[in-house]
């Protein structure tokens, strides 16, 4: 009798759920759903008041309700009885967090707080933190905070103490009147296990390692940063972690509950069907990806990339997003990386050309490496590792009155190639063994070309992850490893894993000989011209006679 | 009795002619027609054989046959006696030159040569002698030549000996059958006062100091570079200036002789008419913008930039394209600084994005100055003054998902704009008063947005030169002073100037007050960027911080 696993899988705009065969990773069912609500950056819901431009929330209910949708039609779809669910994995967009009193309900669903902006939920992308971050980063490298080196020397934006701090600057309200701060993936663990709401409770509320890791300055041995800390950057923060940050802390494919009756009628599944601490949902793509084993690095290329990997060593180095024990899978140290701008780079470059990927595509993949002279920097959307500035910018160098717009586009692909490669000479660098390479998300199986890049440009082989859905499956992975083995019949992590993801050894791509010294040289120029130490003037000249030695 | 003189205009695609009355400058017919082969830069007219892609040669009949045309029309539309006359100016492009015999025969009319491509006069932009050039300068530094200071260190590929020595190298009969090689200016100035050939005698050969002083490293004190220099460069070049260079050199605005019997019954003139030293087409423009006083920029604003400038002051400077006394005009100090792409890097960017320069110029118009971010460098096709480095090339910086067309069209005039500013900085810096700014060309007329930019990143007045044809006015004006004080009554050259053209006093451009302190940072980043001791990431920071400042 096959048994089944589901991924939760939280995105942006929708929830998608899958049902898998947890024997071999089989989809026997999907199912997405968007939110009524999308996302809520112009005006508020309730009052209709416009919202500051750098806003971006989103309705909790959103998230009950698009997920009972999409997981009773998967499950329909599927034709799969509930008591064959062995568990569920919940992914979700991070940092995503929200206010909430200790039953679970969410600030902005009480009459009291439903028209303060900041007392909804803020979606990964709201950038209203700005002056908190600079505070918490500044008071962090003044008093040389030691969790500091865990994420390269820069607390992000979007993370989850700015978050908490811009609602205690703007909204002290909502600051005094919330019991908890948490993620959202957090959130809808609690409300199907214990909930939903108002059922929940305080005393049973688990946190997931990796968004606390990641997001939250959280570290295994250390917890949160300290009062002292807390309270050097604003008074009124001291006590933060101990009032408002209740939670045991579980590391993703560990049991965080059962599901509640409520819920389970919601869903439309068995109470008591274990669900796993929820993940990130980018890291969701390690597992997804069939990667059980460390020093594999597995790339998600989409309109930014993310690249994480597990490893044995535990290494700080510039930039790294984060390194977080048990981060990503229990017993490894997990490394998170990323470039800001990609996909939506070259969606820049079509749009405001008029031309489709389609042209530009082919056209440059004409080209020899190296654009025939025009070299260009990826930093569209600012530099996440290693620099992590989000005021970088994206530029062209080496233009004629001869450049056409494959030119810039091959250029494109090769400068995120060249920030791949730089966030892998960092890690090795600083000690960091990088082995083996998966690509996952929507660019491999769309761009060859890129992909072939990325392979020159790395010299490395890189092969494809198989399913094109990888995240909501990696989902479904710890769904199945919270279950146990006694169920599964897995006694090891990554027999789990292995067993129902694996990247395609039919697609695999290998470094091309001939282009190695050239993409060596153009690599060499790209870090010497955004690098801290390198002229504009000088690499225009070596890159004209680079053009001109290879044409 | 109203008087009046012509200007014989030769630009790259035809000649215009224009009858000018010399007591104020009023044009009383004019007329252009194309050369019947235009620029060959293909194929050979005689053989068809396929010429290199760097090769731009013209047909030394089409001059001629083009002339009498555009005269003979001229005149016609005037209704002016050729005996109200006074005297003929020239001016060429530069450096377009070729072989001839003593006679005045250019050797590709012979049939021994007609099937030689360095037979053929090479055009300006003829770019066949990159090794020349290269071996021209190396020696020159070598041996510390005094003459080298004069052109900011660097002679131009585009000049004349280079363009001699490519001769020697690929087509050495021509350069041993040729008893001359001169500049087309001086070719044609011969041929209408002594031939048409081959009546001429290269006895009778006089040569412009404008021609040999800005492309041929003439100096009125030294002559020419020395033999031994020469012979430095490749022994069977120690002679070259004994040999190939005979002629007399007289400054623009002195007589070379009267029309020819023969020329004048071509043209429809009256033989004996004065005829001036030829001069450079660019440097036509300034007593064409009506500028007789020394310390007055004139910048002539197409497709490429030419600035030109009359000095009691000399000095030498990095990256002036030359100093020479009586270069211009008589009694000063001519200086020539240029951007090597100006209004053809603009027309990139409209052909480029399929939008057009009316749009551009609408939308930029309405950004601030910075371009909301955007920096450009402007070098599409190389920087001339003050860098000297055909190399180096166009670039980007501060690209975000956000950018649109018209901030990368304002970024390239505010670049543009920069380089201008670099040259009058650079001007200065070496003591050489810059103290008004008259623009003329294509450009202003074009692009009030332009020409503001120019005004606030100058930080100056700028005037518009009344005439959009001041390079043939200016010739015109030349053979108006050719012809004497006796017969035109100007005791002064500068009155003739005056008399005859002058800037608008109705059409100027200001600087704003309240743009000044954002276009010095502006600049400053600009230079930071483009000179020697910047960082692109260095620049990009400051280049965000300022567009946060400011918009």
């Amino acid at each position: 009798m096959p048994k089944y696993s589901l991924g939760f899988d939280f995105g942006t705009e929708s929830v998608r759920v899958l049902v898998v065969d947890i024997q071999d990773g089989r989809i026997a069912g999907q199912s997405s759903h968007n939110y009524a609500h999308g996302v809520i950056d112009r005006e508020l819901p309730t009052s209709k008041q416009q919202l500051p431009p750098d806003y971006a929330l989103q309705h909790p209910q959103d998230w009950l309700d698009s997920l009972s949708s999409a997981c009773r039609d998967a499950m329909r779809q599927a034709r799969v009885d509930p008591n064959d669910v062995v568990g569920i994995g919940v992914d979700f967009t991070s940092c995503t967090m929200l206010p909430a009193k200790a039953d679970g309900t969410p600030l902005c669903l009480l009459d009291e707080f439903k028209t303060i902006p900041l007392a909804w939920p803020k979606l990964w992308k709201h950038h209203g933190a700005k002056a908190e971050t600079q505070r918490i980063n500044d008071v962090a490298r003044e008093r040389n905070e030691s969790w500091l080196a865990r994420y390269g020397g820069t607390i992000g934006l979007e993370w989850f103490f700015p978050k908490i701090f811009e609602t205690l600057n703007h909204a002290p309200q909502v600051y005094q009147a919330a019991d908890v701060f948490l993620e959202a993936g957090d959130w809808l663990v609690w409300q199907i296990t214990r909930g939903p709401f108002p059922r929940c409770s305080t005393r049973e509320l688990t946190r997931s390692t990796c968004q606390a890791g990641y997001k939250g300055q959280w570290n295994a041995k250390t917890g949160y940063p300290s009062r002292e800390y807390f309270a050097a950057v604003d008074p009124r923060l001291a006590d933060v972690v101990a009032q408002k940050m209740t939670g045991e802390h579980r590391s993703p494919g560990r049991k965080s509950g059962g599901l509640s009756s409520a819920s389970a009628s919601l869903l439309g599944l068995r109470p008591g069907t274990p669900v796993s601490a929820a993940i990130i949902d980018a890291h969701s793509g390690v597992p997804g990806a069939g990667v059980a084993s460390p020093s594999t690095m597995v790339m998600v290329l989409g309109t930014s990339s993310c690249h994480m990997m597990n490893s044995r060593v535990e290494q700080l180095a510039a930039g790294i997003s984060g390194v977080v024990e048990d981060g990503i899978l229990p017993g490894y140290f997990g490394y998170e990386t990323g470039q800001a701008s990609v996909g939506d780079a070259f969606a820049w470059l079509v749009k405001t050309f008029g031309l489709s990927h389609e042209t530009l595509n082919r056209e440059a993949a004409k080209l020899p490496p190296g654009s025939n002279g025009v070299l260009a920097i990826d930093w569209f959307n600012g530099c996440r590792t290693p620099l992590m500035d989000a005021d970088l910018s994206g530029a062209f160098v080496g233009l004629t009155l001869g450049t056409k717009p494959e030119q810039l586009y091959r250029a494109l692909i090769e400068a995120t190639a060249f920030g791949v490669r730089w966030i892998v000479d960092t890690m090795r660098d600083a000690g960091i063994p990088v082995r083996r390479f998966v690509a996952s998300g929507g660019l491999p199986a769309k761009s060859p070309l890129l992909m072939q890049i990325y392979a020159d440009v790395l010299n490395e082989k890189i092969q494809l992850a198989e399913s094109d859905q990888s995240v909501a499956l990696g989902a479904a992975i710890l769904g199945c490893i919270a279950a146990g083995p006694e169920v599964t019949g897995y006694a090891e992590i990554s027999q789990a894993i292995r067993a129902m993801a694996r990247p395609r050894e039919d697609l695999v791509y290998r470094p091309e000989i001939a282009n190695r010294a050239k993409y060596e040289k153009l690599y060499e120029l790209y870090r010497s011209i955004s690098g801290c130490d390198g002229t504009l003037a000088g690499a225009m000249r070596e890159l004209r006679q680079f053009h001109q030695a290879t044409c």
